[in-house]
């Protein structure tokens, strides 16, 4: 995350090109134009709000589930069990974004109706950045949580074998004047980008960010003396939010990530919660608590205190500054060989 | 937490009385006596689990809390606002277990109805450890969670300075023939507790644990390389569920423990979810997820690879096999002081 654009030579993209190539991808292998652009919408955000890892990054992996048949583009998420707070959903290995939407949407009719609305998937596959379900619950006025198990990644405390994903979760809220909170994490100690940029630049990966003998990331904490064993929990709640709530694949039995031979079949959870429905002026308690936070006397005077989000808003107002966004060559020579792989037109920078 | 007693030369005290010892010592400063049976069963409780901090190493606060009239042992809980899913609460400054357990009994009543009970409530105190409420709604066959804010304790990532609590979060959920899941921690790097254990053995305290210029502890995480921000980010979501939602207090503005010059006026957050709503044999993939987890190949033979609860199980084994709980002489000495100053029965160990 950073409060600049990515620091490469490559030219600026205009997020409308980023989101245009991304539809352009998803139509020529066969997705239905409005799936073809929820999936733009929801990458082009990630790397719109600095999450690099999880946007055009994510294309190709994308388009080769679809090629594979694990995931399905036109595939229409189906209510299998529904109460007035709650839904359960079969996502009929659609894509996950198409699932997350219409889940989260229940979810956001649910709570306008009862106060509270809890949906969770089976059938799913990635659905990218857990905060896009958040934030959907949080332009509603509403609180938003989203999470998500993933293929297996991190390893419980006192082993050293990987058994749980990253399993993040996230929760958006509305302060006052277009404020808000938005938490956006991993359990794990890091997520698996921080590993790949430290091997890219030949740095040491710190001891606590993952077992080197397996490859295997700690749970947030680290080590035991420093309570891996709270993140390892809660990479076990997102779970039974997610695999075992919704009766999909969970912990161990997810497919690893690559593996074409079975289908993802993940699970998510959403929750929309009416604040309204609680002591009024949430709003202003919230902005309250956040410009406490902010102003607080921080230890490097380059380096405010923050509150989950601010890292993102200063991204997105220095991709605003600059026009769009830039990535690094890697992927832009990627973007080269999926247009030319595909026949569509390639990505195109901006006019300087 | 530990799988044997403390290892102490003191003599054991049956469970039965210390919770007549705790129930004495409420009805001496006025209780009435279900509220006084109220405290003591949840301080107890958190004795049998190994959570010693939270149990009779309590009374004495919770005496002076009363004494000093900030905790009213007689208020009853008020419902200012409800809907199908949710319900605002003013606990009136009673007890913190009074307050949670009438919450946690209106959230599962809502779970039975609309699938999912979401209260929360400002104007409480102390409500003992978090994990007691979510175990409330798992003992009906649900998913409980639990939350509490706190007095500022952690500083964010960046600064020195206390602004949060430990803001501790809890899950529990069943799984077959009497197994459970059960996550209770402070979402802090480490509890209080744990840094005073090292004050008292003259050990060094780690730097992932505290600010040692303060004396502030790190959110989970430790620094910012390891994800501090994310525990900081869980502290802040606990908050928004408590305080922000709730009315009360919040963030820097609750006061410091031990402080009588005004009410601590603490927010809750008590969530029930009915898993019979989702993919029916949610049981059975909980014990299956933690008999895979239980059976990982541990780094250290001595130590198997535990789930969230089993560490209490072994504490509640060994003191069922011992006939009661040992406390450190320090406690003792305590228990005595309060039992003649009260005027009441001492604490009487087993007969030998």
């Amino acid at each position: 995350m950073s409060t600049k654009l990515l620091d490469t030579n490559t030219p600026i993209i205009p997020l409308s090109e980023c989101r245009r190539f991304i539809t352009d991808c998803l139509l020529s292998v066969g997705a239905p134009k409005s799936n073809a652009e929820a999936l733009a919408d929801l990458l082009v955000e990630a790397d719109y709000r600095g999450h690099y890892s999880h946007g055009m990054n994510r294309v190709e992996m994308y388009l080769s589930e679809i090629q594979n048949g694990i995931c399905k583009t036109d595939a229409v998420p189906e209510i299998l069990k529904e109460s007035p707070a709650t839904a359960w959903v079969d996502g009929h290995s659609g894509l996950g974004v198409i699932v997350g939407n219409f889940c989260m949407d229940l979810a956001i009719q649910k709570a306008q109706k009862v106060g509270v609305g809890f949906v969770v998937c089976k059938g799913s596959n990635h659905y990218g950045i857990a905060g896009k379900y958040a934030l959907q619950a949080m332009e509603k006025g509403l609180i938003g949580l989203s999470f998500t198990n993933t293929s297996p990644a991190v390893a419980p405390t006192r082993t050293r074998q990987a058994a749980l994903g990253t399993n993040p979760l996230s929760l958006a809220a509305p302060g006052l004047n277009g404020d808000s909170f938005c938490l956006d994490m991993a359990t794990s100690a890091v997520a698996l980008g921080k590993i790949e940029m430290k091997k890219r630049t030949n740095s040491e990966i710190p001891a606590q960010w993952w077992d080197s003998q397996t490859g295997a990331l700690h749970p947030l904490g680290g080590s035991e003396e420093n309570s891996s064993y709270k993140g390892y929990g809660l990479a076990a709640l997102v779970e039974i939010f997610c695999g075992i709530l919704g009766g999909g694949a969970y912990g161990p039995n997810i497919r690893i990530m690559g593996n074409f031979d079975r289908l993802a079949d993940l699970g998510h959870c959403f929750i929309a919660i009416d604040p309204t429905c609680f002591a009024p002026g949430f709003e202003a308690r919230l902005s309250d608590l956040m410009s406490s936070l902010r102003n607080m006397p921080s230890v490097d005077k380059e380096k405010p205190v923050l509150v989950p989000g601010d890292s993102e808003r200063l991204h997105m107002e220095a991709v605003d500054k600059a026009g769009g966004v830039r990535y690094v060559e890697d992927q832009m020579e990627a973007c080269r060989r999926v247009a030319q792989t595909l026949k569509i037109k390639p990505l195109t920078p901006l006019k300087q």
